[in-house]
């Protein structure tokens, strides 16, 4: 299983296959950051809540059940105020 | 962040807190598994299902969305046929 780290280990994330597609569960700090795609990612979150600013949109609260959902080759940023898990789905 | 490593690699976790207690959010190949519980673990299927068996019940199918409670001081099976992602509240 993959282990990836991010930003001096205050964002990390494991990799595993769903039927549709690859996807990560991750869990974030505390802190604001700025994360780039590659492919759609779906993310949803499953423990806390943080503020997102999606490409061309003002900020917005997702709190634990909701998604949101970033285009391919975008940037996209993220003030977390608690601990956040999530699931992230890429197709 | 700490990222903990079980069974060679094939059970992997992020510890985080909520404001609850403290939680992890993890992944699980394919595979079969026993665990052993020091506080109550609520634990959320958030992709993927596994089959589960509780102290003294028998196997049940859990899927995304659906929450088991493991005793303390208890231990539980799991067989995962696909890849998992849970988040595992302790209190």
């Amino acid at each position: 299983m993959k282990h990836n780290s991010y930003f001096e280990g205050r964002v990390q994330s494991l990799a595993l296959s769903e039927r549709d597609g690859p996807a990560t569960v991750g869990a974030i700090e505390p802190g604001d950051y700025s994360f780039s795609t590659s492919s759609e990612e779906r993310m949803t979150i499953v423990a806390g809540s943080m503020r997102v600013r999606l490409p061309g949109e003002g900020w917005r609260e997702y709190a634990a059940g909701e998604t949101f959902v970033v285009p391919p080759k975008a940037s996209f940023d993220i003030e977390a105020r608690t601990d956040v898990a999530y699931v992230c789905r890429y197709r």
